[in-house]
């Protein structure tokens, strides 16, 4: 395999203004080589990246669902605005990014198979409702009992809701205990992410046994859906830690996250089936049966210290990310889309690093604000990062380790929040969500 | 002067369920007297009430501003999806509500007059830009320094941002200090809100020297421009506080607050120009000149304990009201816009007390959530209530002292921020926010 339009950049040594030492092509290699991976490097037209933001290309309603999304046309009935919720697929993975995310994480708070069970096919009716724009439960004309759903979404179109559920590795064994007699059924690919260089986790924040990430066009409806789930989970399940996000691009063009870099604008090259069956969805030869349509979710919630950011100069700025700013193309180049040269971009830059880890993730994040942290004063936000891939352990792990160690925007970052879950095939109707993994 | 379509309630003294003493009419008459406010109690028609939620009705960007958001249309070029920031008064108060709000209180960090005045001006400057949707400060293509704009909203419209400033009461003096020389031009006015009966508020979270209230119809946008208003304040002025709100309705319609009730619905009483001369213009009579266009700012932000709210009876739920959930009717009518029979209305319900209180205030709240409450681990969500009035004496303490008492609706909400600011008129060209204050 060649590379495109680009020679490979000389291998070198140098120190960074932090005195940390930049990572060489064939440093690179070796540390790919050693994580056993099966990562390679320098492939730029196949090649690898890793956005630090990872948005999407934001689409219109009317636009046509991406490849994968089109799995989740099924028989049932489709309200205007709205994303069935039944598919062999899970909704909200390869569906073109909402402007609003409320992702939450749970905890199972019953060591009971059948609650869980329960549970789980109650969340599949109430997605179905809401998804397709109605209320939950029953009307409750009388007026004795409080109303099945709370009702601030009444009026309002189901604006693109998608509802995704993952499940956690605790959910399968936790300190030990296999609370569910599932823990045979956990998949390979889903490990724990291990600690990493600058992490600054806070541990109330990170994991849970079930994540749901509530997407769509509107965040009162995103809100609704995360509220109204959590409530009929009384007793049974309790939300662990939860944030909601927002993105916003014009129609095609790549959004730009709180650093005002374009982000994501590799992304494209997974929008194709191959692509997607490749890198994305769980692969059936190492896979337990009821992973088949599934695939794994990471999450890391990433505070950038945009106070700091806002004080470095255009040109660190731009070498830090190794593209322009304004334009969003990669050094060396004029437009956002032109191939990246390898040789034109700094070795310790984010997107050198990232395009040498030699694999793809399908990226869906999402920007956050939550008012000022409590210590600096200065404002708290920064990047819900979200990617959908096979393996947690041999595609997210792997790349996160090197970008942990090497990229030289962790000086602006702190990653916050850390979680991973495998998301099940999706449900079809008279069935639920995870049905396969309870049989 | 008639009540409408209803007698007078017989006026009664009962018990509700947590053993209070509801309000009868003619208490609540007393009340009002004793607060010395002019205060009238039970007219219906031109009655007055203080809606706790206080959600505007939304429009589309293509409707027609209302009355007072004319004021704004000056000579300047208008862009697509904009609303001019100079004009005779501020806009971002009669304006349409936007559906994101994100709101700031600022402490100003050094006791310097004319660096004070050069940060308005600076801020005017890049308000007009802001809401122009263009860029703050410099291009700096050399890239020498930090870029003066921080770029997350380079290619995105100006989403209808208006940005509104307002002065709070610790800017004329503080711990009794005349800091800036402005307190001989402290408005009578503006008071301080005293301590109610149920408050919790956070001294940090309250008050403020400055606030700016940007709202849009795009959170990045309003994000935006509080992040650069913020930065280019550095060194004479700090985020005090800071939240960010959000509402939704299908178009004309009133949006619901998150306990799911229509909420605002009263707030068209305000909808001509008469009734925002009597109620919310500052009043020539008794305000200094620089207040002339201006008006006075009250923002509270309310828990709501939805958790509890969400296991209530539906009956229970609208008694607490007044009003049915799901049409939004009062009670004994059938439609929203039916008028309210006080007779038909428990008298510790939210809507008996608040069109008891005769007066009324211009409400432009939003919801707002922000993950989890720390204790409880229950979501921590509800409203930042924000109205404009004539006078936070005269209007909004009166009404607040009333509701903070006797309203049913306490038992689900806690106060946890609170500050007033007097909002001066708008700027025109060549002029900056609060001029004839500083002349």
């Amino acid at each position: 395999m060649k590379l495109e339009n680009e020679k490979a950049p000389e291998p070198q040594q140098e120190r960074n203004e932090s005195g940390k030492s930049k990572m060489s092509r064939r440093e690179l290699l070796k540390l790919s080589a050693a994580a056993g991976t099966g990562m390679f490097v320098g492939m730029g037209g196949m090649g690898a990246f890793m956005s630090f933001s990872g948005i999407l290309k934001s689409s219109s309603p009317s636009q046509e669902p991406s490849p994968a999304a089109k799995d989740n046309q099924t028989s049932q009935t489709s309200v205007a605005g709205s994303i069935p919720f039944y598919g062999t697929k899970q909704a909200g993975i390869a569906t073109p990014p909402q402007k609003y995310m409320c992702f939450a994480a749970f905890d199972i708070v019953h060591a009971d198979r059948m609650k869980l069970e329960q549970l789980c096919k109650t969340w599949t009716d109430y997605s179905a409702n809401m998804t397709a724009g109605k209320s939950v439960g029953k009307a409750n004309l009388e007026g004795l009992a409080p109303p099945d759903d709370t009702g601030e979404t009444h009026e309002l179109p189901p604006a693109q809701l998608t509802i995704t559920f993952g499940f956690g590795p605790t959910l399968f064994r936790k300190d030990g205990v296999d609370r569910f007699g599932l823990a045979a059924k956990q998949p390979d690919e889903l490990v724990d992410i291990p600690a990493m260089p600058g992490d600054a986790l806070t541990e109330q924040e990170s994991g849970g046994d079930v994540c749901i990430q509530a997407c769509s066009d509107d965040p009162v409806v995103s809100f609704h859906a995360i509220r109204n789930l959590a409530r009929v989970a009384q007793g049974t399940a309790k939300i662990r830690w939860v944030q909601e996000g927002f993105l916003s691009a014009p129609d095609g063009q790549t959004p730009r996250n709180l650093f005002g870099f374009k982000d994501g604008t590799a992304n494209n090259e997974l929008e194709n089936d191959q692509a997607m069956e490749r890198y994305v969805w769980a692969s059936p030869s190492n896979n337990p049966l009821w992973m088949t349509g599934g695939t794994y979710l990471a999450v890391r919630k990433i505070r950038m210290f945009i106070d700091e950011w806002d004080q470095t100069a255009l040109q660190k700025q731009e070498a830090t990310f190794g593209r322009q700013k304004e334009s969003g193309a990669p050094f060396g180049k004029k437009n956002e889309a032109d191939a990246v040269s390898m040789r034109h971009i700094p070795t310790d830059s984010h997107v050198w690093l990232a395009r040498g880890t030699g694999t793809k993730l399908w990226r869906r994040s999402y920007s956050y604000s939550r008012g000022l942290d409590a210590t600096s004063g200065d404002l708290d936000a920064g990047l819900l990062f979200i990617s959908f891939q096979q393996s947690i352990k041999n595609q997210f792990i792997p790349m996160l380790s090197i970008l942990a160690q090497h990229d030289a925007l962790n000086k602006y970052t702190s990653h916050l929040s850390s979680a991973v879950f495998a998301c099940p095939p999706g449900a079809q109707e008279g069935s639920f969500i995870g049905e396969a993994l309870f049989r």
